[in-house]
């Protein structure tokens, strides 16, 4: 017993020399290089003791948070209670009216081409139902929005099928989506103007598979939402061959989803108040609800636990920072970005000097992107040594998240973290967005990078 | 069918467009950067027609790959059959007298608390087997080779068990991995020579898991070899804590691996000829042979698949370099290093001007680590500017390869490619090593960035 007992002391010894113990060498930082030892503690206090994962694991338990559902309720009582259990300052919840829109049980697609030929689908977010029983007509198969608009009355009474795959010459899977999101997001709002009965729209995703990628849909003011659904890649394939060899092929589509009135929800903040000008604030956050496909492991469940990390992480090294930095979980960024709008619309006495989202992924973060002007990217690329260590330092322009661009609008300087983003896109707004697709690890160097950048802000300004 | 052919014809198109046109501004690359539309056009075939995780599945679909195996053989087959299909130049094998040490079908380990408590174990490379029936004795858990050297008498006849984790505050994990290893790769050694009977290496992981990850140990010359395996993390876990518990803890460890007489293998070389100076050659490559644990997607199938890759784009494009660009897939990194020690020591003519080799995992690339010169790494460094659109320009001092440290040692500069590397060690070495956790952008990235790379040295020399 005694040897055991010396043992586990050994071991011990060896964890707290690696893992606790701070540097004995007395060093200040170089003097043109600042917050170095903090930003080296900060890196061991996460990659020693992270609770990023651990927090991820309860916040995505909850199940999908699309607004307006009890998870998102729930998730919003989760992260509140978690601010508070770790000690942050002012606790609170911004209401926010949000849309509610509910997926139905119904949803199936097939292609009838003498057999019936089933087609994955799901329907994207502000669709409307179809009848009960579906509809059935001749599907068009297009790749622009112009290409409707240049049909004429041959879309009336048809479906049209977007089927313009994300261009995979583009190196970041986000080049790639924002080149392709035109047909999910307007998409069926020009079918619906072209006088389309529905619309069903390829999945973004570079991967051929069989899961659809759901999403929000915007229908302009004055047009009446039409049924309008994903396809997985695998479905698109399916139907593009299909159109190919038959002349007038017909789809037949039932999607039972439903438009709610709109409830009340919340913003979650909290925050490790300034010590010196505590009315400069330094935003970081990331948006709770998810879509109802999938557990919104990466989107964004990621992107809210690395902001509460990043918050734990500096209160825990005692790093009390000159200005305060303020963790904000967004509600409603996916179909309606109420909550972003909320926040940045609310009457406050204070300042925003800075705003940084998460909203890419908890993969290993390769560096930021500003928006603002030139003297203001300089002026964060200035830190990115603090960032080599982790291999975060890629500074460039343009960046921030949907989220903070109302703020970025206001004029707030919008920063935006930049995680590898290959694997992204497979996993996006679909059941599997799930948390065995995070790595612990790559999650909380986010959340580190986040700690180090927010911190030098709240030290220095921008 | 007429609108059908139209339809296919314009997505055609579409395809065409985005990844088959060569861009029409005619403009040649800027004096200072040279090489910069080859890169751009190696991108793009990269991207829009890969084929890195297809030779990927036909290479994993022929198993583990352990020096001497079938396995192995068929993959030395399928690689030069692969390389005379693409047209290769000068493809042909070099042979290799390889160790061939065989995993027995019994590995089983139990702490004998009173209960018989299942620890999760395999064999170290190289290991003793032990009598039929296993043997039992007393373990004593230390955390380096130098305590084992302290525990005089102590050690005789008892099992040692290394326990010391890697280092989670190091952020990549192969500096945690090198902290680490010499428990694996010569603490069994230093257990012999202390009159111990057997050791337990801790997984070399960050991960905590069932898992355990082999690996090969070396016995010092006059050493005879002692059974030597690997627990799982968990399985660690639980030792140390029994351990703390129960004085003179029992463990019986059994295990029926066999060294074999050594065998022929070989390594695959095959080239792209140079133009201009054939006799100056750019290696690139990565080990055929696998553990024979999982079927060694990550290591180092995919810097097999890489090198392949990047000759195949360079053919495809009609790069016809100035000098020799060379795929070598070696034999036996695994388990004696075999394959690049004969590479190396091999007669030539020719002159190696650089090696690059890929053995970090098929994730993303960040960048190239290369040993030599300041001025060899300058030189380098002055080409990032073609891996930055890929994101692969950090070019740091220090990096190679176990295949290519012969020709290192020889004077040659080495290179190896920087991956992403959170996520490497929770595979490595380990039954989880499969192509699911290989992601196909990510990899042929990799196949990208060596391209790009050994074309401008091939280029311009180094």
């Amino acid at each position: 017993m005694v040897e055991g007992i010396w043992r586990v002391t050994t071991f011990a010894i060896v964890l707290i020399f690696v893992c606790v113990a701070r540097p004995f060498t007395g060093a200040a930082d170089a003097p043109d290089r600042p917050y170095t030892q903090a930003a080296t503690d900060i890196v061991r206090e996460a990659l020693c003791f992270p609770s990023a994962y651990a927090m991820l694991q309860d916040l995505t338990a909850v199940g999908p948070r699309l607004s307006g559902t009890p998870q998102a309720e729930t998730a919003v009582q989760w992260a509140r209670r978690t601010m508070v259990d770790l000690g942050f300052d002012n606790v609170h919840l911004e209401p926010v009216q949000v849309p509610v829109w509910v997926r139905g049980p119904v949803e199936r697609a097939y292609a009838l081409s003498g057999r019936k030929i089933p087609l994955k689908v799901c329907a994207l977010g502000s669709s409307a139902a179809t009848p009960r029983g579906g509809i059935t007509a001749e599907v068009i198969e297009v790749h622009s929005l112009d290409e409707v608009r240049r049909l004429g009355d041959v879309a009336k009474g048809k479906i049209i099928f977007y089927n313009r795959p994300m261009n995979p010459s583009l190196v970041t899977g986000f080049a790639a989506y924002g080149d392709a999101v035109d047909q999910r997001g307007r998409g069926p709002t020009v079918a619906a103007q072209a006088g389309a009965v529905a619309a069903l729209v390829r999945s973004m995703s570079l991967t051929v598979d069989d899961h659809p990628h759901t999403g929000n849909t915007s229908f302009a003011d004055g047009v009446a939402p039409i049924p309008a659904a994903a396809l997985s890649t695998l479905a698109a394939d399916t139907l593009e061959r299909l159109i190919a060899t038959h002349r007038g092929l017909r789809v037949s589509l039932e999607l039972s989803c439903r438009t709610l009135p709109d409830a009340m929800s919340a913003n979650v903040v909290g925050e490790i108040r300034g010590a010196e000008k505590p009315d400069e604030v330094v935003v970081v956050g990331g948006h709770l609800d998810s879509w109802d496909k999938g557990v919104g492991a990466h989107d964004d469940g990621s992107g809210c636990v690395e902001a509460i990390e990043a918050l734990r992480i500096l209160r825990t090294l005692d790093l009390r920072p000159k200005r305060t930095i303020r963790a904000v979980l967004f509600m409603n960024e996916e179909n309606g970005l109420r909550g972003g709008r909320e926040y940045a619309a609310a009457e406050r006495s204070e300042k925003h000097i800075a705003a940084i989202e998460s909203d890419a992924g908890g993969f290993a973060p390769r560096g930021f992107g500003v928006s603002g002007s030139p003297e203001t990217v300089a002026r964060v690329a200035a830190w990115a040594y603090l960032l080599t260590p982790i291999g975060a330092d890629r500074i460039v322009p343009g960046g921030g998240g949907a989220d903070i661009s109302p703020l970025a609008a206001a004029g707030v300087p919008a920063i935006g973290l930049s995680p590898e983003s290959s694997r992204y896109f497979d996993y996006h707004h679909c059941e599997t967005d799930t948390i065995d697709k995070v790595n612990p690890r790559e999650l909380e160097l986010g959340a580190t990078a986040m700690a180090i950048l927010s911190y030098a802000l709240a030290q220095e300004g921008l």
